[in-house]
């Protein structure tokens, strides 16, 4: 079955659950009408259906391979990429005054579902690039933004993140990559980097990688860290890229899904290097790229999501088991009609949260406004976690409803579980998210969080006339939400946050998602008022069970020591 | 990290969880004393350790492939099978008349959690012989029982089990292979069979298939089906492997894991079969293996489990990131403790789930009392899903705990996601076991439900004077189980139990693995009271959730229609 990718759902989205209106009511994006976005997102939907999603499964079954010290790319990966960088897409949310479009993230990370569905492997390329693009129009040099920005934007050359190293992980602080002054105002970058995702291809003229380094007598953590754009070939006097640069892709990993796209471990032998934003202020301009691409890592679960959604249902429609009414296939099954349900009612929940994110990112940027800028801090973590578990829990079901044929590769299905898997872990983990929700997202005392609830509440109240039930259970889930944020905040010890932090995190996201559904069944369509109906009487009950869970705290867990878990 | 089969597990489980002392208590079983088991099980467990663990990796690199027609099995695994052959694990549980050992079931299946931590794609093999030499037991003629049996067991030969059809998966009934009388008491076998797990290897010197097949003029349905058994070779007069018989490979599937066991599409033309069992009478003798194979399945998803956690645990207690106290090491992050957590809490609950299936089977055998038989079948499907779902719970969880490792296919932990996954679909997914629980389980009336329910209240009441908050909370539980198990057998309309069928199973294997867990901390073992402390607050409360979702009935559920569902 072919991919079809969802701009419609996406355009309705914006229009009726994340409040799109409010962002193009702005001067900033007063361009981002209705008709532009729609415009917009089928002209990507074309692209997504006609020249990525048929790379699908040639990247799965021709990696990404190094030879001789080059990067060879997966077949046909070259040409989805030039479809990608000449329809404007990697920049389409980047500043006009370099080449770039101008349009809202929301925008942006809608096209970035569309093509995650279609090829996520391939879609994981210009993600990378667009949080460069922001963290160097935000921190970088107006020289530094001149010569890069446009050629990263057009997408002839590419950009890459350079944090972790094998002792430095989430632990960010702990990384040891030197960057010593050349004394001409470039500094010398040595040591090795893990994990770099699309760190080299053969279709791009550069690429450009943002490494966190330390410089000489720096302190020791995160406050002595340092941020250098690093190009693969240094520049010449034209701009064209010119003397290859001391570094080279040492090996790439075997992994378990994306195989299209090659992970790099990456060894810099005193590069050359020019560094962005001021000394010791390198996390701080790794933030923005890292925040933007969070939100990216939420659409790469629904896009995966999505897909396999789609590719179940098609199935679903089509075998016949059993004696059954309707259609006669095995979506008349009750279990089988559960799955596709929840599978679709899941992918519009996270879908929605991911677009609330973006919409109070764009809000931020159009009015600077501190209530949006919390908004979207208190989102992102919810974003980027319930949609990369969306996408492992849907493309794992996707499996269920093809049984047998769901874990022959040659079926499709289970591409999406080995693809979407790391969604969950890169761009900081969903524990390390759930610990950024409940420890710096609430050190403004939960304010954000109670504010967001309570407009839960208020739309819930709006709907009480129309759907008395399902408005009553939001109303009450959220209460129950800013009951269990009220117990977080009050907490003095961490750790005792920090042992439900996934769990409420978790939460949230539910509530998010019937707050988005009970929005959706306010309109007047029928399919939808009946999904909603789906997740709000079946799937928003886990709630208390997950709350149940927040309010143990840490001490019962903490007393299950490392010998407990010892082997019996 | 090197696998250690967890021999004192299982034993505590045997001894103070599962009620195995009223096994040995039967006249039948009388042989299998605390010694005996304990010996038994580390015998296992050391064969589990030092020769089959050592083969987990090698065989998904190098997977089972077909040369000419010929399956050439993974590297060492012809020495893992005689291993295992020769150790006696296959009979363990079949008759002494035949050279099997006659030990209870329940100690077959902890052996074969033991086999399937250390290497899942391998202990699928005997697996599949230990049914057939069931179903042969139970179902076919002395001479066939005579000639059979004893290769079965001593493993020269081995077994396999043919239902499935590229038409007939979950609906068995709809399969089309046939089985023409070639007038001298055996029968023609001609049709193609899909899905055949180790359909053929380079070790044993024969290879018995169980063919469900159609008599001609034989009704429609799962009526008109027999069961033969085929040979790959035809015994001589001697009893020795004679002719070919007319059947052959066609392909062998690839596979999302387990790549180690040649999954098979078989061809027979005109094969010759001896029939098993009456004429027409197949599906009877198929669910003798299927229910043993069932309950062998949930132990499947126990070992992965098992395995995954283990792996996880050393990576744990080994990883420095952050500044902690303690071991210096990940595993004294609160959200990393949490995960090691519920993973050993859930392995713990699956392991005394199937146990406990296992001892009601060896009370059935023992006894032949109506009471074990129902509690036994009752017990299958719970045991069979939540084991395997287990599985995939705790491996994918065990990728978590990695971090950016988890996805790099050298560190182990993504294999076990892949070798899982399957186990919630073979031997009848777990849709289907949920189907059967609420449907063909509860023609009872619910009565063998109540009867455990029961059970398990009275076990909450013991526990009372002792730990009253957690028996307070379990049997709160199994009261809420209750009543929605009489909701359940209320409904008239079918769809309304099978529209909440899964959350109903997975609501009573929380509830059943609160009840293990509980029974554990009457022992005076302050790790395992941690645990059930876990287990019992933080999980237990998800029932909540999971049968608000089962009283929501059919439906608003079927009301979202097929079209609902097609694409925005």
């Amino acid at each position: 079955m072919p991919y079809r990718a969802p701009a419609a759902d996406y355009q309705f989205i914006l229009d009726h659950v994340a409040g799109f209106a409010e962002v193009t009511a702005t001067d900033r994006f007063a361009e981002a009408t209705s008709d532009v976005t729609s415009a917009i997102l089928s002209e990507a939907a074309k692209m997504c259906d006609d020249i990525l999603a048929p790379l699908q499964r040639a990247g799965d079954l021709h990696p990404a391979r190094l030879e001789n010290g080059v990067v060879r790319t997966s077949p046909g990966y070259a040409d989805g990429y030039k479809a990608i960088a000449e329809g404007g897409w990697i920049g389409m949310s980047a500043s006009e005054t370099y080449g770039g479009m101008g349009l809202p993230f929301a925008l942006s990370i809608a096209v970035n579902d569309l093509m995650s569905g279609a090829c996520l492997s391939l879609q994981l390329k210009p993600l990378m690039a667009q949080g460069q693009i922001e963290a160097l129009e935000h921190h970088a040099s107006d020289a530094i933004k001149d010569l890069y920005l446009p050629k990263l934007i057009s997408g002839e050359w590419s950009g890459t993140m350079n944090l972790t190293e094998p002792q430095a992980g989430s632990d960010v602080g702990a990384l040891s990559t030197k960057a010593e002054p050349n004394g001409d105002g470039t500094y010398a970058i040595t040591g090795q980097k893990i994990y770099i995702s699309w760190g080299d291809n053969d279709f791009t003229q550069n690429v450009c990688h943002l490494v966190l380094a330390r410089l000489p007598d720096s302190v020791p953590g995160t406050k002595g860290i340092s941020l250098f754009l690093v190009p693969k070939y240094i520049p010449d006097a034209d701009g064209n890229p010119g003397k290859q640069n001391d570094l080279r892709v040492v090996s790439l990993e075997h992994k378990m899904g994306l195989h299209g796209s090659p992970t790099a471990v990456m060894e810099y032998s005193g590069a050359t290097g020019w560094m962005v934003g001021p000394e010791n202020g390198g996390m701080a301009a790794m933030f923005t790229m890292m925040n933007n691409a969070r939100v990216g890592v939420s659409t790469q679960g629904i896009g995966a999501a999505e897909g396999a959604y789609q590719h179940a249902l098609a199935y679903a429609l089509d075998r016949k088991q059993g004696r059954v009414g309707g259609t006669g296939t095995i979506v008349e099954h009750a279990d089988v009609r559960r799955m596709l349900a929840e599978m679709k009612a899941e992918v519009f929940a996270a879908r929605s949260i991911s677009a609330m994110c973006a919409v109070a990112l764009d809000m931020t940027t159009a009015t600077g406004d501190a209530t949006h800028r919390a908004r979207a801090a208190l989102l992102t973590p919810i974003a980027k976690s319930f949609g990369s578990d969306t996408g492992i829990k849907v493309a794992s079901m996707g499996i269920q409803v093809h049984g047998g044929m769901g874990v022959i590769e040659e079926t499709g299905a289970a591409q999406y579980v080995r693809d979407v898997r790391v969604t969950a872990i890169y761009e900081g983990t969903n524990g390390i998210q759930a610990m950024d929700l409940v420890g710096r997202k609430m050190m403004d005392g939960g304010e954000a969080a109670q504010a967001l609830l309570d407009e839960i509440q208020s739309g819930a109240d709006a709907a009480k006339g129309t759907f008395p039930d399902l408005a009553e259970a939001v109303w009450q889930a959220a209460a129950d939400m800013s009951e269990a944020t009220d117990w977080l905040v009050s907490r003095t010890d961490m750790q005792d946050r920090f042992a439900g932090a996934v769990p409420y995190q978790s939460a949230f996201a539910r509530v998010l998602g019937a707050h988005a559904h009970l929005r959706a069944a306010m309109q007047d369509d029928p399919a939808r008022q009946r999904l909603a109906r789906f997740y709000i009487t079946r799937l928003l009950p886990e709630v208390t069970g997950l709350l149940a869970h927040v309010r143990t705290g840490a001490t019962d867990l903490m007393a299950v020591t490392p010998e407990d878990l010892a082997v019996a």
